[in-house]
Protein backbone atom coordinates (compact mmCIF):
# COMPACT_ATOMS: atom_id res chain seq x y z
CA UNK A 1 0.00 0.00 0.00
CA UNK A 2 1.01 2.97 -1.15
CA UNK A 3 4.24 1.44 -3.05
CA UNK A 4 5.09 3.35 -6.12
CA UNK A 5 7.17 3.48 -9.46
CA UNK A 6 7.40 5.43 -12.37
CA UNK A 7 9.48 6.31 -15.58
CA UNK A 8 10.10 9.59 -17.81
CA UNK A 9 10.12 9.15 -21.61
CA UNK A 10 10.00 12.33 -23.91
CA UNK A 11 8.08 12.17 -26.73
CA UNK A 12 10.26 12.21 -29.87
CA UNK A 13 7.71 13.27 -33.82
CA UNK A 14 9.42 9.70 -34.79
CA UNK A 15 7.35 8.00 -31.78
CA UNK A 16 3.95 9.48 -33.40
CA UNK A 17 5.05 7.76 -36.41
CA UNK A 18 5.94 4.73 -35.18
CA UNK A 19 2.86 4.85 -32.76
CA UNK A 20 0.59 5.24 -36.00
CA UNK A 21 2.32 2.67 -37.74
CA UNK A 22 2.11 -0.07 -35.40
CA UNK A 23 -1.57 0.29 -34.16
CA UNK A 24 -2.72 2.22 -37.45
CA UNK A 25 -4.33 5.48 -36.03
CA UNK A 26 -3.00 7.71 -38.29
CA UNK A 27 -4.95 10.88 -37.60
CA UNK A 28 -3.55 13.84 -38.73
CA UNK A 29 -3.25 15.47 -35.51
CA UNK A 30 -0.51 13.01 -34.78
CA UNK A 31 1.33 13.34 -37.96
CA UNK A 32 0.45 16.20 -39.86
CA UNK A 33 1.99 19.25 -38.44
CA UNK A 34 -0.03 22.03 -40.62
CA UNK A 35 -3.21 20.39 -40.16
CA UNK A 36 -3.07 20.45 -36.48
CA UNK A 37 -1.97 23.96 -36.37
CA UNK A 38 -5.53 24.18 -37.47
CA UNK A 39 -7.00 22.63 -34.67
CA UNK A 40 -7.73 23.53 -31.49
CA UNK A 41 -4.49 21.86 -30.23
CA UNK A 42 -1.89 24.20 -32.19
CA UNK A 43 -0.18 21.26 -33.26
CA UNK A 44 0.69 17.88 -33.47
CA UNK A 45 0.25 16.12 -30.42
CA UNK A 46 0.84 12.38 -28.91
CA UNK A 47 -1.87 9.71 -29.13
CA UNK A 48 -3.68 8.97 -26.00
CA UNK A 49 -3.04 5.47 -26.03
CA UNK A 50 1.07 6.17 -26.53
CA UNK A 51 0.61 7.76 -22.71
CA UNK A 52 -1.27 4.58 -21.75
CA UNK A 53 1.50 2.48 -22.61
CA UNK A 54 4.14 4.13 -20.67
CA UNK A 55 1.77 3.49 -17.53
CA UNK A 56 1.55 0.12 -19.12
CA UNK A 57 5.55 0.26 -18.68
CA UNK A 58 5.13 1.16 -15.06
CA UNK A 59 3.19 -1.63 -14.39
CA UNK A 60 5.31 -4.54 -16.75
CA UNK A 61 8.62 -3.65 -16.05
CA UNK A 62 9.02 -1.34 -12.51
CA UNK A 63 7.08 -3.55 -10.35
CA UNK A 64 8.36 -6.38 -8.28
CA UNK A 65 7.97 -9.37 -10.45
CA UNK A 66 7.57 -8.83 -13.53
CA UNK A 67 4.64 -11.72 -13.61
CA UNK A 68 1.61 -9.22 -13.08
CA UNK A 69 -1.28 -9.97 -15.30
CA UNK A 70 -2.75 -6.62 -16.70
CA UNK A 71 -6.67 -6.89 -15.63
CA UNK A 72 -8.04 -3.37 -16.52
CA UNK A 73 -6.87 0.31 -17.38
CA UNK A 74 -8.83 3.64 -16.73
CA UNK A 75 -7.19 6.50 -18.55
CA UNK A 76 -9.09 10.27 -18.78
CA UNK A 77 -7.07 12.15 -21.42
CA UNK A 78 -7.14 15.91 -19.48
CA UNK A 79 -4.33 17.57 -21.18
CA UNK A 80 -2.77 16.92 -24.77
CA UNK A 81 1.00 15.61 -24.70
CA UNK A 82 2.80 17.08 -27.37
CA UNK A 83 6.17 16.63 -29.18
CA UNK A 84 9.13 17.16 -26.86
CA UNK A 85 7.32 16.75 -23.36
CA UNK A 86 9.10 14.57 -20.69
CA UNK A 87 6.50 12.47 -19.85
CA UNK A 88 6.47 10.74 -15.95
CA UNK A 89 4.05 7.77 -15.78
CA UNK A 90 3.81 6.76 -12.03
CA UNK A 91 1.88 3.72 -10.52
CA UNK A 92 0.99 4.13 -6.68
CA UNK A 93 -0.71 0.89 -5.40
CA UNK A 94 -3.99 1.88 -3.58
CA UNK A 95 -5.28 -1.61 -2.66
CA UNK A 96 -4.68 -4.95 -2.38
CA UNK A 97 -7.26 -8.09 -2.65
CA UNK A 98 -5.11 -10.69 -0.95
CA UNK A 99 -8.18 -13.34 -1.25
CA UNK A 100 -8.07 -12.93 -4.97
CA UNK A 101 -4.79 -11.62 -5.62
CA UNK A 102 -5.52 -8.49 -7.11
CA UNK A 103 -3.89 -5.32 -6.48
CA UNK A 104 -5.51 -1.97 -7.38
CA UNK A 105 -2.87 1.32 -8.72
CA UNK A 106 -3.48 4.67 -9.41
CA UNK A 107 -1.91 5.35 -12.75
CA UNK A 108 -0.94 9.11 -13.88
CA UNK A 109 0.87 10.87 -16.16
CA UNK A 110 2.36 13.94 -15.27
CA UNK A 111 4.26 16.74 -17.58
CA UNK A 112 5.91 19.33 -15.93
CA UNK A 113 4.05 18.50 -12.95
CA UNK A 114 1.06 18.85 -14.66
CA UNK A 115 -1.48 15.78 -14.95
CA UNK A 116 -2.17 15.02 -18.57
CA UNK A 117 -3.53 11.24 -17.94
CA UNK A 118 -5.40 9.82 -14.93
CA UNK A 119 -6.86 6.48 -14.15
CA UNK A 120 -6.93 3.52 -12.56
CA UNK A 121 -5.64 -0.03 -13.45
CA UNK A 122 -6.20 -3.98 -11.61
CA UNK A 123 -3.43 -6.26 -11.93
CA UNK A 124 -3.79 -9.57 -10.71
CA UNK A 125 -0.09 -11.05 -8.98
CA UNK A 126 0.07 -15.02 -9.40
CA UNK A 127 1.20 -16.96 -6.35
CA UNK A 128 4.42 -18.15 -6.62
CA UNK A 129 5.02 -21.56 -4.42
CA UNK A 130 3.59 -20.81 -1.08
CA UNK B 1 -27.14 6.20 -31.96
CA UNK B 2 -25.62 2.35 -32.99
CA UNK B 3 -23.25 3.60 -35.60
CA UNK B 4 -20.53 1.46 -35.93
CA UNK B 5 -17.27 1.64 -37.21
CA UNK B 6 -14.56 -1.28 -36.83
CA UNK B 7 -10.74 -2.10 -38.56
CA UNK B 8 -9.18 -5.83 -38.60
CA UNK B 9 -5.04 -5.85 -38.24
CA UNK B 10 -3.02 -8.60 -37.86
CA UNK B 11 -0.75 -8.92 -34.82
CA UNK B 12 2.61 -9.41 -35.97
CA UNK B 13 5.88 -10.44 -34.05
CA UNK B 14 7.38 -6.76 -35.09
CA UNK B 15 4.80 -5.29 -33.76
CA UNK B 16 5.23 -5.99 -30.31
CA UNK B 17 9.13 -4.84 -30.52
CA UNK B 18 8.16 -1.86 -31.91
CA UNK B 19 5.42 -1.66 -29.30
CA UNK B 20 8.14 -2.28 -26.91
CA UNK B 21 10.31 0.25 -28.59
CA UNK B 22 7.83 3.17 -28.55
CA UNK B 23 6.83 2.98 -25.09
CA UNK B 24 9.47 1.29 -23.23
CA UNK B 25 7.43 -1.69 -21.84
CA UNK B 26 9.69 -4.36 -22.50
CA UNK B 27 8.41 -7.03 -20.39
CA UNK B 28 9.86 -10.02 -21.39
CA UNK B 29 6.03 -12.05 -21.59
CA UNK B 30 6.01 -9.73 -24.63
CA UNK B 31 9.55 -10.18 -26.35
CA UNK B 32 11.24 -13.29 -25.04
CA UNK B 33 9.25 -16.57 -26.16
CA UNK B 34 11.55 -18.97 -23.98
CA UNK B 35 10.40 -16.95 -21.20
CA UNK B 36 6.87 -16.35 -22.19
CA UNK B 37 6.91 -20.12 -22.42
CA UNK B 38 7.18 -20.67 -18.61
CA UNK B 39 4.15 -18.38 -18.07
CA UNK B 40 0.56 -19.23 -17.26
CA UNK B 41 0.35 -17.95 -21.24
CA UNK B 42 2.55 -20.52 -22.67
CA UNK B 43 4.13 -17.94 -25.40
CA UNK B 44 4.65 -14.64 -26.42
CA UNK B 45 1.34 -12.30 -25.54
CA UNK B 46 0.37 -8.71 -27.04
CA UNK B 47 0.75 -5.51 -25.06
CA UNK B 48 -3.04 -5.18 -23.76
CA UNK B 49 -2.32 -1.54 -24.74
CA UNK B 50 -1.69 -2.46 -28.23
CA UNK B 51 -5.17 -3.73 -28.85
CA UNK B 52 -6.00 -0.48 -27.17
CA UNK B 53 -4.26 1.59 -29.72
CA UNK B 54 -6.41 -0.36 -32.31
CA UNK B 55 -9.31 0.74 -30.83
CA UNK B 56 -7.83 4.13 -30.51
CA UNK B 57 -7.43 3.81 -34.55
CA UNK B 58 -11.15 3.24 -35.18
CA UNK B 59 -11.77 6.40 -33.11
CA UNK B 60 -9.10 8.30 -34.81
CA UNK B 61 -9.70 7.37 -38.12
CA UNK B 62 -13.36 6.08 -38.75
CA UNK B 63 -15.65 8.10 -36.97
CA UNK B 64 -17.31 10.44 -39.04
CA UNK B 65 -15.26 13.80 -39.23
CA UNK B 66 -11.35 12.92 -38.28
CA UNK B 67 -11.84 15.91 -35.54
CA UNK B 68 -13.14 13.90 -32.25
CA UNK B 69 -11.42 14.40 -29.11
CA UNK B 70 -10.48 11.57 -26.85
CA UNK B 71 -12.15 12.17 -22.90
CA UNK B 72 -11.44 8.93 -21.59
CA UNK B 73 -11.32 4.64 -22.42
CA UNK B 74 -11.57 2.23 -20.24
CA UNK B 75 -10.04 -1.14 -21.02
CA UNK B 76 -10.69 -4.62 -19.36
CA UNK B 77 -8.30 -7.20 -20.74
CA UNK B 78 -10.01 -9.93 -20.82
CA UNK B 79 -8.16 -12.95 -22.95
CA UNK B 80 -4.54 -12.40 -24.46
CA UNK B 81 -3.70 -11.66 -28.10
CA UNK B 82 -0.93 -13.63 -29.42
CA UNK B 83 1.48 -13.47 -32.37
CA UNK B 84 -0.84 -13.77 -35.60
CA UNK B 85 -4.14 -13.14 -34.07
CA UNK B 86 -6.24 -11.15 -36.02
CA UNK B 87 -7.96 -8.60 -34.32
CA UNK B 88 -11.23 -6.44 -34.66
CA UNK B 89 -11.41 -3.13 -33.20
CA UNK B 90 -15.12 -2.63 -33.10
CA UNK B 91 -17.09 0.76 -31.81
CA UNK B 92 -20.34 1.16 -31.19
CA UNK B 93 -22.32 4.39 -30.19
CA UNK B 94 -24.22 4.14 -27.06
CA UNK B 95 -25.36 7.43 -25.86
CA UNK B 96 -25.14 10.82 -26.98
CA UNK B 97 -24.61 13.97 -24.72
CA UNK B 98 -26.03 16.43 -27.33
CA UNK B 99 -25.53 19.56 -24.96
CA UNK B 100 -22.20 18.32 -23.98
CA UNK B 101 -21.16 17.80 -27.51
CA UNK B 102 -20.05 14.03 -26.11
CA UNK B 103 -20.74 10.71 -27.49
CA UNK B 104 -20.25 7.60 -25.66
CA UNK B 105 -18.69 4.11 -27.24
CA UNK B 106 -18.76 0.92 -26.13
CA UNK B 107 -15.12 -0.30 -27.60
CA UNK B 108 -14.03 -4.06 -28.19
CA UNK B 109 -11.39 -6.18 -29.52
CA UNK B 110 -12.39 -9.50 -31.35
CA UNK B 111 -10.19 -12.41 -31.84
CA UNK B 112 -12.25 -15.39 -33.64
CA UNK B 113 -15.34 -13.89 -32.56
CA UNK B 114 -14.10 -13.78 -28.86
CA UNK B 115 -14.01 -10.69 -26.71
CA UNK B 116 -10.38 -10.02 -25.76
CA UNK B 117 -10.72 -6.67 -24.63
CA UNK B 118 -13.84 -4.75 -23.41
CA UNK B 119 -14.20 -1.44 -22.61
CA UNK B 120 -16.02 1.83 -23.09
CA UNK B 121 -14.89 5.48 -23.91
CA UNK B 122 -16.10 8.79 -24.60
CA UNK B 123 -15.12 11.32 -26.87
CA UNK B 124 -15.59 15.20 -27.95
CA UNK B 125 -17.62 16.36 -30.79
CA UNK B 126 -16.37 19.58 -31.41
CA UNK B 127 -19.03 21.96 -33.40
CA UNK B 128 -18.02 23.60 -36.71
CA UNK B 129 -20.00 26.65 -37.05
CA UNK B 130 -23.70 26.66 -36.25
Amino acid sequence: MGQSAELTRRVRAEDLVTFAEVTGDDNPVHLDEAYAETTRFGGRIAHGMLAGGYISAVIGTKLPGAGVIYVSQSLRFRRPVRIGDEVTAKVVVTALDEARARVSLSTICLVDGKEVVAGEAEVLVPRRGA
